[in-house]
């Protein structure tokens, strides 16, 4: 146990924080610098802690110094606690070192017992507060130490108006208050058990005890789980004289903002309620007026107001939310902290502060809270408080999306080519019904996780989608889907609403806010990129995804998927040729058309990105991919014509995709093992690259092309590929090009195997890129696939694991292969370029991984890429910036 | 280039074998200890290296050496090469450090010439010898050097004796002789477009150009590849003075070994030929007379050659392979080196050696080769020469089976009732199958992989089986299969003969060979186990399995597989039950049904393994690996009576099978994932155990049970499961036992994950075994079932892979995380056990480096059990014993 629990509000400071809450930090902040504070202590978060350790017991030591503490504060007021004459009355607050507005618990009034009531009475001549003060505390106390349900006083509160015949509570006379108060008193014995009690010191060893323990409470510790604050810190508690916002119409009670939370806009923003207690205004018991109302009605306090807030926040560097009373004209101020804000105003605020000279670009960088931009840079359902989904499934590709379903492509392409916005429904997608999804809004699927065709694809357009949605029953054939255990049908043409950031479906249109790049956010981007030593890339599989990332702020492509661009409906039809071939001589026939259409893709690509490196990954998925299901297939096949060529070739696809068909697919024959077993893929693609190249460098582009080997295992896999590209490269190019831009080769590291042989891999390799998302799948050995909708969830809510490794990269154990490869793989080749590409690029706790063991970019998918401009910048803001110093780093 | 590139044998000895190859440095030896060696010299392996550098050029100063030791040579035998009248004439002969029998070329005779074989007459008096000499140079170096088919001078001497009306090649006179030498050097002209080189020095230049040559000759490549010979090697050449074996009927030549090379029985074995050179015995022109006519035809050669040999087989200290030549009654020895044997012999000879007090007992044990036991443990197909195969699939289980085809379990279950032995034939094998199975003699599938279904369940129970064998047809219903492209058709009954060792189909019966556990065997055993210090246990699942491990030397078991246990069909059903259960009750319900049946397992098993450890495996696979596939229960549920019971049931399997249906099951809901998600499960399994060892110790029995936790990934896995095991077991065994016998609780480390965090892992684990069948799997990103069949062997081909890395441990990869787990593990947990189960675990290289990173056993099938107590001596032998030191060692 510490020496010391308990300090008075003049002897803290807002340093400790840690030791005192954020409420009881700032409060004697406040009262350092003059602030008209009512007189209190804090008992310490440290206390709290031994509270726990103890099994919920408060020592006879901490109470000793409670109590010692009370006779202090009796002492500056002049009251004492219980006092037939001069009764103190005092606030016990909880007060978290993070803010936790509102979800722990208060006892205000504590010190009331039917003596020092009657004592208030006469001291204030005004029985009517006595006992609108007394009725508080014994509710409040009901509530928060005893546990009974708020309806058994809001029922009586409703039986005296009706007997008074009032409607609001402050028409309530004193008499009758002191009525509520004997009912009030009789609904404790009956709902506790025991009396209200009348001993005030076992009032305030209660009282404290129930604010430790709300610690634990259930929303504060959903809050916690959400907002990624630990369960360990505990809570502070401070003890306040009251002041009395409830004395008469010239008393009232109010929070303002120093700054508009929803706009940013500068200005005191708030509201207030005369003759009232706070919780008046939390609880919504009567409608609070606008802030502005007080410049009217009490102009003094106002400019009061104004002058303190504009000092708090003057002190703390930044927007201020601000409790405060007003007790027969005089103001008090009861508590500040930083106040909540949206995305747009945090922008603004931060961005005004910096020009105001408040704080500094760093400080604003610094400040960005990263899901703020996410709101910012998607389209979200505008308000969706109160709707309920049909179901949930999976977050597969954030944006919210409407239109009326449609059950097949064709139908969503027609539908679409009429003007009508559809919502793709599918069981799964494949190949076959890409476009359908390049015409929908949004896709939705009931089967398939966050890998799945569907999502993937959609995450690379851009395209809001909803994944796994298990509880959905989709009959494609009868054009409609019905939600398991409930009676809703959906049906061709309903409209329906996704919001693919958080896995809802919605029946009907919602109200959608659209994405907002506010010049504040350009300017917060620009002072970002001045602060980070981390490049960020974009993963862009088309130009116009390219363009776009690049208008996002990309420097480079890190992962250009070269399959999805032949899942473009002409190109699947020469891809499956190309499959199906059975002899060299069809398979050469079919890349030879497959060719022109890759340099193409490719020429857009650098054109682009001009004067940037684009990074292309080879062909990676396996072969069985690009082919219908089975099924479908067969269905096909028994449909098609006996003879007709058209048969001929099902029947020869049925054959390959009975023996492309894998047991575990993720682990197949797939990336390299592919290029290795058909060089002649490899060979048309590294081809592709080189005429892009060349064709590109004559009409001034200057191209930075890099060739991604996916999936290698060993040095000699890479080896040997590195090999035959490089022979491409020295037959295509013209020997000045390949010498002043060379076409640079590196792999991807996804497979522990090459993350473990590292040192001998970069022997091959001009560049690493940490492929994030299979990597993880193979170091867990878990199938995201197979795992997210099922144990994975559970597995985070039981705390088995932190987080989802998917979104936040797993430091320890993928995490300690990368580092081992980055720096093995440096040891061995000291200009190797390192980074990461999958979807760990746009999460900000790996960026800062990324950034302590030293790589030099990571890539993300366009829209992410403003958000890891910002974590890049905060990055080095927190570890100090890396460049060029890279080798000198110990992790 | 080395100083010196040319040795004298009398210069040499038996250390030099790296640099004078096997044959030069026993010569050199044999010369040494006075053996009646004609003169010779040895051009070394580095002057091979450097003639291969160089392109394949003969360098002079190369070439110089050689005139200068043949210069040594004529003064040695007072003849010249060359000479008119007193020509010396040598062999050419290859010699490579490894013994590599025939692999590669010989040329005898060199030195004779159109005028040299006249001299040789004139000097011997004997026409008929010098142009049988001569037409043997003229052919073999037509072949050899000039590539030319041997056919062309066997059709010449086919003609020139039908012309001579002679049947043998030795009723040629000197005048025919003199006639087939001139039509050989007209073929050689004709085929080689140049003539037969008269001079001498040409001759023995290229002859010595193509010995080096003949060392990357397509049989000796392979050869190597299969006895893992280095290809880096390279070949030395011995140029030796001939001795003549056909001047006569007191002339011969022949091969001896020194013991039996068949039974190992002591004694010389072996065949010669009158009046012929040593490549009549190898061509099989001539049919040679067994040794021991020798003694009747020469007795004083006959003694010498005893004597002799009894000399080089006592210093070499073993078995010797020794090729002589009989000139005109005197002896000359041409060659000794370590006999080849077979399985039975070597044990024999190995321990006679023991015996007689040649060797020690730890160099017999260095001197086993682990693929002879494999021969003496299984039953192989006895003499499959030249017997077509009718396909090859994977050799899934070792051994050979013959038996009648049959195409379901059924019938295989009733045919083998009636005592007809059955092969089953299925595509793939499921759960339902099982009953088939065990009645089959062996076991063929034509799909699925090394881990297949079919494949486990047979390895388990030492059954042979072969898998995926794509070239076959199975139409199970139409009871036949049919080979792809050929017409051969299997039908119901059929005989078939399966060698699971090589994955060989074969139509009819074939003769096989038993296993012989030989008391030579059982003494080598005891002798490795005084050596080795990494313990041998066994992968076993029943206690059958489990004695039949003891009686082999199994001291403990490794791995028990619970999962195998509910295979059984009347257990497979509760199973099923157990799986479908939509209500906690039902599942209850049926697990309490399961929990005697295990608790049975369990005691068996403690009793078979008394006083020695028994690690059971809590359940592993994904659930639905015990559903019947969905066509199957499709099928079934067509045929089901409306409303029955039945057809509920199959309702409720048919929709878990949907939900359990996963994309990559090898990384989806399965070990300790489903314990955790599915508590109730592994509860029943820990009850089991706990309930059978208690019952064992009222029997007397000293159990000590080991329960391993499966597919732990992270810390907090393993202890959430421990603590639960560790309530079961507080709950169900008295204190005292508990305390005198702890249930022990580990992890199998199989998930890469796992073995990057093994330090926090090992603080909730007993025991790490490393699973490194699923290690490998993950650690490459390669599905065994997907690549063993496909891209695998490609690999292994084209050298990407050294080897199979399910067949040997990949050390640079996959060992570097076991290596890293155990030391972290170790340093977190002094007493932490550590081993492999995982077929690894039956692999001799990968043995050695168990036991090189200093783990506590290894744990393989019980039929691998002898090769392990030998491979792990012999690491030992190579790597010094390493109990007690662990700590101390440094990899």
């Amino acid at each position: 146990m510490a020496d010391r629990n308990v300090y008075f509000f003049e002897e803290g400071h807002l340093g400790m924080r840690a030791l005192l809450g954020g409420k009881g930090a700032n409060l004697a902040e406040m009262t350092k610098a003059g602030l008209p504070v009512p007189a209190g202590f804090t008992i310490t978060t440290a206390a709290c802690h031994d509270y726990f350790a103890e099994n919920n017991t408060l020592s006879e030591r901490l109470w000793e110094e409670i109590r010692q503490a009370l006779d202090g504060l009796e002492a500056r007021t002049g009251q004492w606690l219980g006092d037939r004459t001069q009764p103190l009355l005092v606030s016990v607050r909880s007060g978290a070192v993070a803010s936790m507005p509102g979800m722990m618990d208060t006892i205000l009034n504590l010190g009331l017992n039917d003596e020092t009531v009657e004592a208030l009475a006469a001291a204030t001549g005004d029985e009517r507060f006595a006992y609108d003060c007394y009725r508080r505390l014994i509710a409040m106390f009901g509530e928060v130490v005893l546990g009974l349900d708020a309806w058994r006083f809001e029922r009586l509160m409703d039986q005296v108006k009706r007997e008074q015949t009032c409607t609001e509570d402050q028409e309530l006379s004193g008499a009758a208050l002191r009525e509520l108060a004997e009912r009030f008193k009789a609904a404790v014995a009956e709902g506790a058990g025991r009396p209200f009690p009348q001993d005030v010191l076992e009032q305030l060893r209660l009282a404290v005890e129930a604010v430790f323990c709300s610690w634990n409470n259930p929303r504060a510790q959903v809050y916690r789980k959400v907002n990624r604050i630990s369960d360990a810190q505990g809570t502070a508690v401070t003890i306040q004289r009251m002041a009395f916002g409830n004395k008469g119409e010239d008393c009232g009670t109010g929070v303002v903002f120093t700054r508009n939370p929803s706009t940013g806009e500068p200005g005191l923003y708030g509201e207030f309620l005369l003759n009232a207690q706070g919780e008046d205004v939390v609880a919504g018991v009567r409608t609070p007026q606008p802030i502005a109302g007080l410049r009217h009605l009490m102009p003094d306090v106002y400019t009061q107001l104004e002058k303190w807030c504009g000092q708090l926040e003057m002190r703390s560097g930044d927007m201020q939310d601000i409790e405060f009373t007003v007790e027969r004209g005089e103001l008090f101020l009861l508590q500040t902290r930083a106040g909540k804000r949206n995305a747009q105003a945090a922008l603004r605020i931060a961005v005004d502060l910096v020009r105001e000279g408040r704080i500094d670009r760093e400080e604003a960088v610094r400040r960005v809270e990263l899901p703020h931009l996410e709101q910012l840079l998607h389209r979200g359902i505008g308000d969706a408080g109160g709707v309920q989904a049909l179901a949930s499934g999976l977050p597969a590709s954030p944006g919210a999306a409407i239109g009326m379903a449609v059950f097949d492509a064709d139908t969503a392409e027609s539908w679409s080519r009429d003007g009508r916005p559809v919502i793709l429904i599918r069981p799964e997608t494949t190949p076959d019904d890409i476009h359908g999804v390049l015409a929908a809004e949004g896709i939705l699927t009931s089967r398939g996780g966050m890998t799945s065709h569907a999502a993937v694809v959609a995450r690379g357009m851009g395209k809001p989608a909803v994944c796994g949605c298990e509880a959905l029953e989709v009959d494609a054939a009868a054009r409609r889907m019905t939600v398991r255990g409930a009676e809703e049908v959906v049906r061709e043409g309903d409209w329906l609403t996704l919001d693919g950031g958080t896995g809802r479906v919605i029946a009907g249109q919602m109200p959608l806010r659209e994405p907002a790049a506010t010049p504040e956010l350009l300017t917060m981007l620009r002072w970002a990129d001045e602060l980070r030593s981390l490049a960020v890339y974009a993963n862009a599989d088309t130009p116009a995804d390219a363009r776009k990332a690049r208008s996002l702020g990309a420097q480079g492509i890190g992962l250009c998927r070269t399959e999805h661009m032949f899942f473009a409906p002409e190109r699947l039809t020469v891809m499956q040729r190309m499959i199906a071939a059975e002899t060299d001589a069809e398979r050469e026939s079919a890349l030879a058309e497959l060719l022109p259409m890759q340099q193409a893709d490719f020429e857009g690509m650098f054109e682009a990105m001009d004067g940037l490196p684009v990074t292309i990954r080879l062909l990676d998925p396996p072969l069985h991919e690009f082919l219908p299901g089975r099924e479908e297939l067969q269905r096909k096949l028994d449909a098609a014509v006996p003879g007709s060529t058209e048969r001929t070739q099902l029947q020869r696809m049925l054959r390959r995709s009975d023996a492309l068909r894998e047991t575990n697919p993720m682990l197949g024959q797939r990336g390299c093992r592919l290029g290795i077993m058909h060089p002649e893929i490899y060979r048309m693609q590294a081809e592709a690259v080189c005429l892009a190249a060349r064709a590109c460098a004559v009409r001034g582009i200057d191209v930075h092309a890099e060739i991604m080997v996916p999936l290698v295992g060993t040095a000699a896999e890479l080896g040997l590929l590195r090999g035959e590209i490089e022979d491409t490269a020295r037959r295509l190019l013209p020997p000045e090009l390949l010498a002043a831009r060379p076409v640079r080769i590196g792999t991807m590291i996804e497979v522990p195997r090459a993350a473990l042989t590292a040192a001998q891999i970069a022997e091959h390799a001009d560049f690493f890129s940490f492929g994030t998302n299979d990597l993880t799948q193979m170091t867990f050995g878990c199938s995201r696939d197979d795992a997210e909708g099922k144990f994975l969830a559970r597995y985070v809510e039981r705390k088995l694991l932190r987080d989802n490794p998917f979104q936040v990269l797993d430091a320890d154990g993928v995490g300690q292969l990368i580092r081992m490869a980055a720096e093995n793989g440096r040891a061995a080749r000291g200009e190797l370029k390192t980074g990461i590409c999958g979807e760990h690029g746009g999460d900000r706790e790996s960026i800062f991984f990324c950034h302590q063991i030293g790589l030099d970019y990571v890539s993300c998918s366009p829209y992410r890429i403003p958000m890891a401009r910002i974590a890049a910048a905060q990055a080095a803001l927190e570890h100090g910036p890396l460049t060029g110093s890279r080798t000198a780093v110990t992790v």
